[in-house]
């Protein structure tokens, strides 16, 4: 009989701030594979007179909400996205906050697609990355979420606004030209009301905000005077990341021009050890915020971070069923390799 | 400016069985994509000769658990995973269903990662896939599960017991060799919570099971006498199906021999269908199940349901950060076309 390889003991844990449990288990990484291993990251094929993204093709886009300087010579622009998940010109509807309202029909409930779905074009160049741009430019990108952000939730039906980002095929993104996206929701999502109940479950235990607490030394990567860079206690992916004001803050919103030059210099850093360590790989980011309309006693113990995932590893039936993961590895190792890795 | 085009509007569902929103949105589909498209699914290369889930390669596998029949010339054989999620060594967890207990350190939660990880091996020859196999046989790959699972749940610290399957490599699979899994866990996962409570607010409000409740013409694709196989009303993936037993049944393992034929026939036909309406995709299915332990209450609304998800589109930061899915293809539509597909 094959032996099987000798590794740590596997391990749950239950991250308070997500609610959810993940599977450690380092003896999974060893596992063979007998189809013929992937093909390197698909490169863009795209040259810049064709990609609607690029400076000089703004006809070709949907129309613009917008852009910075305000000029013809943009560094970046925040545009409706063409093909919406949600519709900007439906009736608004008023889902309330609690499950039982609006039951249509019996089985099941239904909601108009009403909501907001933009892309920020976050560099007039086809060929730069979130990461080549300066700490102030990237900081500029942040600012014109939080800009994008205060307009939506004038909307009184909009409850949660996301904010994310697709890098490489296999990370979801459909277009090469460095972009995000933001949807704006009609309905506050399940990860989010989950991660509400984890952190008030901490709160009512400790009297504190679960973030506010997080700063163990095992886990550090980076800080600056205002944020830190960590490997989350219960990782659902190998390498996954967080970013996280030190300073209680609920909604990202709240930040400041200063602080968004603060962030962007992590934020900056850490693409770039992942770069480096992890041979490039396609990533997500996503902007955990809190929903728009919260009680002043979630206020609380809501705060609000940025979560990476490099794409290292797929997901298979185990996740979809149980909605549990299975990480090979440690997050403290990753945060080891991680905090101690140089960057030219 | 480019014209988005004409579809249906979007939508927004929640199913009171996974107690999830999922927005329908067909424009969606049409976006355009500026990667080179993905080369299709990678043919296994492997021969008879190095698989050791081919008959005559037992000795390169982890411990045999049971075979059928219990002779050289096996049909199917149940191993232990030579990479286990979790060990069958550790002690075992005394874990509360109650999420307060076993705190330890304060910041989140840890348990050993005691359990069971075992592969079904479905048939002794590397060409043949499941839905090759006679409906009988498929019936005695499910009774397999069931005698795995009464084995399994004799241990009290056993709280779910996972059965799945992946096939093909972008389904998560790293074994061509047609088999399926099951994990057995110490804690009730996160989507068997959310979908117990989602069942539960159905019952409080009508007094009957959802999905005793669920036959709805219009998302009909298939019966028999014992199960239905719909499309589900609010799908997370375009041509997600579900069957489930027309009979309320809480639990996968009160099915009888005769009962695992008649599924076997509805999971051979629908299989069929998906490869000839979708071109043979990756797939997983997964056996969504009520936890071992439950009260009589819960019984009263818990009905168990197989899942099976075509890999068709991949997930990106909005999906990782909400939790909520984009589905482009609306559940009637894609009823209706696998409703109507004649399997030669
Ligand atoms: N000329 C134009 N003007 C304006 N907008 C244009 C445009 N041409 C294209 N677009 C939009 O630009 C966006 C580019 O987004 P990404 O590359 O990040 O991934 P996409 O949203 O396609 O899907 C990924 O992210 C979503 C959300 O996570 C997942 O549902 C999906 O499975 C995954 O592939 C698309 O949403 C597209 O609709
Ligand atoms: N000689 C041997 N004896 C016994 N067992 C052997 C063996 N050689 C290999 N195995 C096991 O056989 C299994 C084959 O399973 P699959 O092909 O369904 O996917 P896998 O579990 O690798 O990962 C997919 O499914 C899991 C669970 O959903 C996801 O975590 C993961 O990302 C995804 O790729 C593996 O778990 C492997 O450990």
């Amino acid at each position: 009989m094959a032996t099987p390889p000798q590794t740590r003991n596997p391990e749950l844990r239950k991250d308070p701030v997500t609610n959810r449990w993940v599977i450690f288990s380092p003896a999974r990484a060893k596992r063979p594979s007998d189809f013929k291993s992937k093909s390197p990251e698909n490169p863009n094929n795209n040259s810049s007179s064709s990609c609607p993204f690029c400076i000089g093709n703004e006809h070709q886009c949907a129309p613009e909400i917008f852009r910075v300087p305000p000029d013809p010579n943009w560094k970046l622009r925040v545009i409706e996205n063409l093909y919406p998940a949600l519709s900007r010109k439906l009736e608004h509807p008023n889902v309330q906050s609690g499950d039982s309202s609006n039951d249509l029909g019996g089985w099941g409930r239904v909601v108009p697609g009403f909501g907001f779905h933009d892309v920020v074009i976050e560099t007039p160049v086809h060929s730069v990355q979130l990461s080549d741009l300066e700490p102030s430019e990237i900081g500029d990108v942040l600012i014109a979420y939080k800009r994008r952000i205060e307009q939506i939730k004038q909307f009184d039906s909009i409850k949660y606004i996301q904010v994310f980002k697709n890098h490489g095929a296999s990370a979801g993104a459909s277009m090469s030209h460095s972009h995000s996206q933001i949807i704006a929701l009609p309905i506050v999502p399940p990860n989010v009301s989950a991660r509400l109940d984890g952190m008030k479950e901490y709160f009512n235990q400790t009297g504190k905000c679960s973030l506010c607490e997080v700063q163990s030394k095992d886990l550090l990567i980076n800080e600056t005077s205002h944020f830190i860079t960590i490997a989350p206690f219960a990782a659902s992916f190998p390498f996954e990341i967080w970013i996280t004001p030190r300073y209680h803050s609920s909604h990202f919103d709240e930040l400041d021009k200063e602080k968004a030059v603060d962030l962007g210099r992590l934020l900056k850093l850490i693409l770039k050890k992942m770069a480096l360590q992890l041979n490039n790989p396609p990533f997500n980011f996503m902007i955990h915020d809190s929903p728009v309309q919260v009680t002043d006693s979630e206020l609380l113990y809501s705060h609000w971070f940025l979560q990476i995932i490099p794409q290292l590893t797929g997901v298979g039936g185990f996740e979809l069923g149980s909605g549990c993961y299975i990480n090979p590895v440690f997050p403290d190792d990753a945060a080891k390799i991680l905090r101690e890795l140089n960057v030219p």
